[in-house]
């Protein structure tokens, strides 16, 4: 009675465009029937014959060849590669274009299934003093707390907070679970324990920003934390009272960004890094995932630091050595100071 | 005025129940009592005179001479480590036994409190087009959305958010503030900035899979995000867009797994470890927590990486020699030919 | 049309007190006028005329000297840096003072803005065995299973869940998304996969403990899990069953306490640490960012373990040579060997 998920229902959506409207829409030259109606869009290999597909790169030269797509996306470049009955749609950038595709396929669906849903949730919670634009989504159990803002065509997905006096900018988009503006984590010491500071800033995010899930950006201890146009955070991410991302920088699930951190523009921070507090990261820099950014960095690059994963038996014997490893420099030191006695 | 919370009020089930009815239904020898009355299960270490415990292997032999636990689970090999006074159910394995005896003692429990309480939670919210079977509980707050569909007897506890068109299969359990099918983090790069690829597959769940508090599972980019039978996810777990798990396979708290990824079938993972994307892990693979999986694992076995804790001083100069050690590991070649000559 | 969040309108809550006002309520010696309106809590270096910031530390007396402050507060020893012309309050311990302002100036604010707030919202669910004391303030969407108790004065914002029996003392404040009281993370082997240990316990959280959001505590197995009072835990923190944690002890974010490990008192654990399962470590233990505890810690101390962040390049190197590392202590011993000959 047991069966596996890969063997569960998908529930795909049954659709189909034509090729030529989707061609009038995102542009690209069409080589091959127009009236070809496309169901689905897919991966080379996985493709069916109803299906549209593309070539970003020419390591993939061999799935085009035996790929039973009806129609592969791709560039000038790589014309020449593809099967002469191949229907195609040519065109510059051909994973730019496959991503626009997708914007376009789901904008029809929406149009057809999202006409008579509500903009505005029923059972979200939006606070009186609260201004949301008419043109924004708001999904279920939705908190928008007094004197937020909520800017044009932005949606909060389901079980969103937004705390008070927060500014989420145009189309921003936070998905579920996401928290806006919960309390940054100060604190003064006292010989009785800990004295909350209280969090009297707020959280701005600007235009065309994404948030994934359960992430969680705080507001300021007494300025705004800020987060500019572009930026996109995956799931799980942690950003912290009082920091600033660049416009454009990227970040993978699971980074945490502490406290007053200034992270520059077209970053990329790979998942489960983290970003210690006060430190400044400039423009164009890239972090390789699990790494810990304890200094600022002022150059442009790819930094890396985490421990190689290995067999645990090796592993143990290395880490013991690493714990010893003052040491041993200091020996290999003295054996070139014997040997140039 | 101050209290400790050890010091709270404890709020406990008051319950009993009769020896003879577990064994009834649980099965293994019965030596003692069978009218004796069990209020509660417990440790061997913490048991009170009415409690049940239960011996798992020998190096609790200590803990089983001094107990006060009116009744122990133990294997026949143990037998012989008891008190000959103390009232015993003697099974093969004590530690499974206790598990199956958790779970009677919870569905006795929740046969006395929960007949009133609904099946859906009247506050949940639960589009029209969804299918919820009849048999699964939907606590408060939770979101169904858009054809997604709950099998027989799942169990989502509150604030759970299922995304649209996703599955979710038969005896699922997901604990409260889950995600499951929130957008792939899938944008491809445009001088403007990062364009938004849909993310237009969905989630499969399949049977008795449980997954832990704000944890996330996000949808697929054209294909499912597909989670096989019997996985164990704890919580703050991310599963991004198109990993695969394979059957029976267990991550403990805060593991991230990236897009594309396969991990194989009965591997468990460790809190806090990275899967980096597009890698394949082979079935029977085991990752030490911390680590970072980045290349594929085609051998079952145990594998770690992360850097040995230490007095801050020490991991301090350590740390310092580390980012020299390649250029040691010169001067040691070099050494070596010196001695050679 | 494109504008960055840092050009966004700030939601300034428009305010003044009067500065005989706040030295009546906190103390300290007022140097200038009484009369003074203040308007805002800065910092030294963003402050305007109508604003209060504080000197925390000699450090930053070059930016008192520059500051446009109305008013700073100051310790006596460095009084004498001040402009001659400058109203001041001075203090012993100016950090704690500011971090008393901060929270006399939120509830001036509450004052005004609340009244009219209800302390339960009513989108809150509360179960009717639930005891929730009148004085405390349930935020939207919450959850407070069956028989629960929640203090005097404790807050939980929105989307809170608290599970059932799970005992939440006076004063504490949880943020949006935090779960309390989900299943801790207990299965049993077996051949046909893992077999699910109901998790019997609860959690008790004691006074003035501050959860951050979405943060999950995990209810015991069979006895509870414990947070000692004064405890701060930020953003996106795990804490497994059976833990105890000690008096006082702050976490920063995304860290992961694995189940029963026993955490003192008055600690301090960096940013996406981890400790392992049924570990102890003593009171006064600070633990740094990124770095895994593996074994008890009796010895009160600063402890470090992550590899240091480099350029990639560099990272790679070392890396490849760090899985040699024991055979270089090998080599390196041969060599001294050889010597000695």
């Amino acid at each position: 009675m047991a069966h596996l998920a890969c063997q569960l229902p998908q529930n795909k959506v049954r659709v189909s465009f034509r090729l030529a409207d989707i061609v009038h829409a995102l542009g690209g030259s069409l080589v091959g029937g127009e009236d070809f109606q496309v169901s689905r869009i897919s991966s080379l290999s996985q493709a069916s014959p109803s299906d549209i597909t593309f070539l970003s790169s020419a390591q993939y030269a061999k799935e085009l060849q035996s790929t039973k797509a009806g129609v592969v996306i791709l560039s000038p470049a790589h014309r020449a590669l593809a099967r002469p009955d191949q229907t195609l749609i040519v065109t510059d950038q051909p994973y730019l274009y496959y991503a626009r595709l997708t914007q376009w396929w789901q904008s029809q669906l929406n149009a057809q299934l999202n006409e008579s849903e509500p903009r505005v949730h029923p059972t979200a919670f939006i606070h009186p003093s609260a201004k949301v634009d008419p043109s924004a989504r708001i999904g279920p159990f939705c908190v928008v707390e007094r004197e937020a803002t909520i800017g044009a065509h932005s949606w909060l997905k389901s079980r969103v907070s937004v705390g008070e006096r927060c500014v989420i900018s145009e189309r921003v988009i936070l998905h579920s679970g996401v928290v806006i503006g919960a309390d940054g984590f100060g604190f003064a010491k006292d010989p009785q324990g800990w004295v909350k500071i209280e969090q009297l800033g707020a959280v701005r995010i600007a235009q065309d920003v994404e948030i994934g899930a359960n992430s969680c950006v705080d507001r300021g201890a007494l300025e705004d934390t800020v987060i500019e146009q572009g930026v996109k955070l995956d799931n799980l991410v942690q950003i912290a009272h009082n920091v600033h991302i660049g416009e454009h920088t990227a970040m993978a699930a699971c980074v945490g960004v502490a406290g007053s951190a200034k992270i520059g523009k077209h970053c990329t921070v790979g998942g489960a890094a983290v970003v210690l507090g006060h430190l400044s990261v400039a423009d164009h820099v890239h972090i390789s995932a699990a790494s810990v950014v304890t200094k600022s960095i002022s150059k442009p690059g790819h930094y890396t630091g985490f421990f190689p994963i290995d067999e645990n038996a090796n592993w143990e014997k290395n880490a013991v050595t690493l714990k010893q490893l003052h040491r041993m420099r200091e020996r290999v030191r003295a054996l070139e100071q014997a040997l140039q006695k």
